[in-house]
């Protein structure tokens, strides 16, 4: 017999609007006092007045005290469910991708709350972030095997939030044995990522689509790509025709990475990395005189949390003018932010801000979203995170 | 001597965050009274202080009662003006598109407040919207012809806001003669135009990335363009492969548009027109038990004015629910809209609510925005009025 969560009157219409989360303060904890479950425990949702919901799993011990898995409350949380939401899942991605390098699962915007999974290839990187999948972890390497048998699963589970979560900080291969380099293809582009070691799951695809409407408007082009990672946006450019390509990034292992990448890609002749905190060498590039065509600012999210978006804010407004007064009067700016707490229209206003402190204008001619195998779930805005925006640069006005 | 438009104290703020309007609240109009001056007469504009902002036009009788023009008050508005904003607007045209088939100026978002231009080819539609624009108008004319000795310009000055400027409706040809069809070209695809009676200028760019993208998820499947006008998201479907192609819209003429497109491209034997109300056509596809695996719902603004919201909102939402209820349980849904009273969010609401209704759930993998020749303007919101998602359905989870 499952338990039941209560809600308090009323509080059942986030759920009939389509989403999954219930937030600890609408629970009736006299009915059903979230002490009771186990972090992970699987309860049946009912409204006020007992009427089920849907399954969910629970943990009594965060803000988000349970996620709604199902709103058939006949369903398990299993492996055969698992197996039915990766399978659509995977539908979604062989829609829009022909080859096997993708998001396989993010998520809520998959209907599988506290699961990522990135492919590549025959490799899969999982990253759980709830007690409530936590519990089916095993379940999920089954199925990963079942349905794919991988030559690695390795679980990428060292996420900060683990911790509020009650769950350790590990990283750990589960199946089979990582190959020394990984090679995954995006846009015509090779990359060799490095799934150990590498931030999040060793790459970063949500912004795979915008990368290839750059690819449009490089060739020939001096490009500048401000927190390059392992260079996913300037090899992006290099690839497609740039004349030159600088890839700026504090990591020294990460601009290892763009090297090797630019060998692999044959373009290495081209490619330049600079090593060093993205202000400080936007500012050394400045006094050099340097201007670029074409500058991308894809920054680490600067708004982690809803707290620090004044800072975050002027952070993303002042490396954006960095980049401008190193653009070419009629270049290109490609400005992105994955910090959630930063709406598209403040990162509008971030730009023309510095725009205007410097005396330029820009005209917004195309916009991009976080790539489809990152699809947002209507009813969570919290599952849309990624704004790129595509500006012409031209004098003032 | 030029006359001045003094604002009151604080109200250059807009302007010097980037805008390019002042309203007739924010004038000193015991300095400056607006009736002083003619529709369309050029003024410079100056800060409560009497410092110079820059140069405007200036309509005493409408709620914007001045745009700027230029930052810098030694320039005249004339044809050397326009040559040079024209010629910028082309070159962000010719960035992105390399067939001359676009919305040349787009007002606002090309630093030319009033004026729009679409080329189709060797042919100009202009649409002027303001009395300071319609001043000009000869030089208007003058530069096409010096800059592309074209077969003919065709002012399409039917808009009902000219009105509130004090200006007439009409529609004329100018210069040359305009030809008995005139064809255009848009992702590989080929449309004859109605220049003359057609809606707005003759033809809609704005979707046209959306429509490429739109061409990659059609192949062999059965696609229902709702409101199709001369069926640019239909016919883009049916060139990229899809099986079946029905066209939906009110208007005969446009749906024998549609028949002449479909057999210029070939593909009428895949295509069919069903003219009608859209939301009496989907009920009745309904009764009649038919199914697609591709819909596209892309109306004509149902918010034109703010107190038509709620309205409005609805009629998204019910037109959504009423093409949800015709598409195959994992079909593909494109949702659009043209009112810029629907934010991107609301569009979205309304059609996650309408997926409730008919207990769906409805994936956003992709969105769409106006396309590059209609550039937004980062101060002005007003610029921006088209939003397109692209959904993924499925079974409620």
């Amino acid at each position: 017999m499952r338990a039941s969560l209560r809600l308090k009157k009323n509080e059942e219409r986030r759920l009939k609007q389509g989403h999954l989360w219930v937030y600890s303060n609408e629970v009736d904890t006299q009915q059903t006092p979230l002490k009771q479950f186990e972090p992970g425990q699987i309860v049946q949702i009912e409204a006020d007045n007992g009427k089920p919901l849907g399954i969910g799993y629970v943990n009594p011990n965060t803000l988000i005290c349970a996620r709604l898995l199902s709103r058939d409350v006949k369903l398990d949380f299993n492996l055969k469910f698992l197996k039915k939401r990766v399978q659509e899942a995977q539908a979604l991605r062989e829609l829009v991708f022909d080859q096997p390098y993708y998001r396989l699962v993010f998520g809520e915007g998959d209907g599988l709350p506290g699961l990522v999974i990135d492919r590549f290839g025959d490799v899969f990187s999982v990253q759980i972030t709830t007690a409530g999948m936590e519990a089916v972890k095993e379940d999920v390497v089954q199925l990963l095997e079942n349905l794919y048998h991988p030559q690695a699963i390795v679980f990428k589970n060292d996420t900060p939030s683990r911790e509020l979560e009650g769950l350790p900080r590990y990283e750990e291969v589960v199946y089979g044995s990582l190959p020394e380099t990984l090679t995954i293809e995006e846009n015509g582009t090779r990359f060799q990522i490095p799934v150990e070691g590498g931030q999040k799951t060793g790459w970063f695809y949500d912004h795979r689509q915008s990368r290839a409407m750059l690819q449009s408007w490089v060739k020939g082009k001096r490009v500048l790509d401000v927190f390059s990672y392992l260079g996913g946006w300037g090899l992006a450019a290099a690839t497609a025709g740039a004349a030159e390509v600088t890839c700026v990034d504090a990591s020294e292992a990460a601009l290892d990475g763009v090297e090797a990448n630019a060998r692999l890609n044959g373009v290495d002749s081209i490619l330049t990395t600079i090593q060093g905190n993205a202000f400080d060498v936007l500012n050394a590039l400045k006094l050099e005189a340097h201007k670029f065509d074409v500058i991308i600012v894809d920054p680490p999210a600067f708004i982690k949390r809803k707290k620090d978006f004044k800072q975050g804010f002027e952070a993303y407004r002042r490396v954006n003018e960095l980049a401008l007064r190193l653009l070419e009067k009629d270049g290109i700016m490609v400005s992105a932010s994955c910090s959630h707490h930063l709406g598209r229209d403040q990162l509008l206003q971030a730009v023309q801000s510095a725009a205007r402190h410097v005396d330029r204008r820009v005209q917004l001619f195309a916009q991009g979203h976080q790539a489809a195998d990152h699809p947002v779930h209507p009813a969570i805005p919290e599952s849309e995170y990624i704004k790129t925006l595509f500006f012409k640069s031209g004098p003032s006005w």
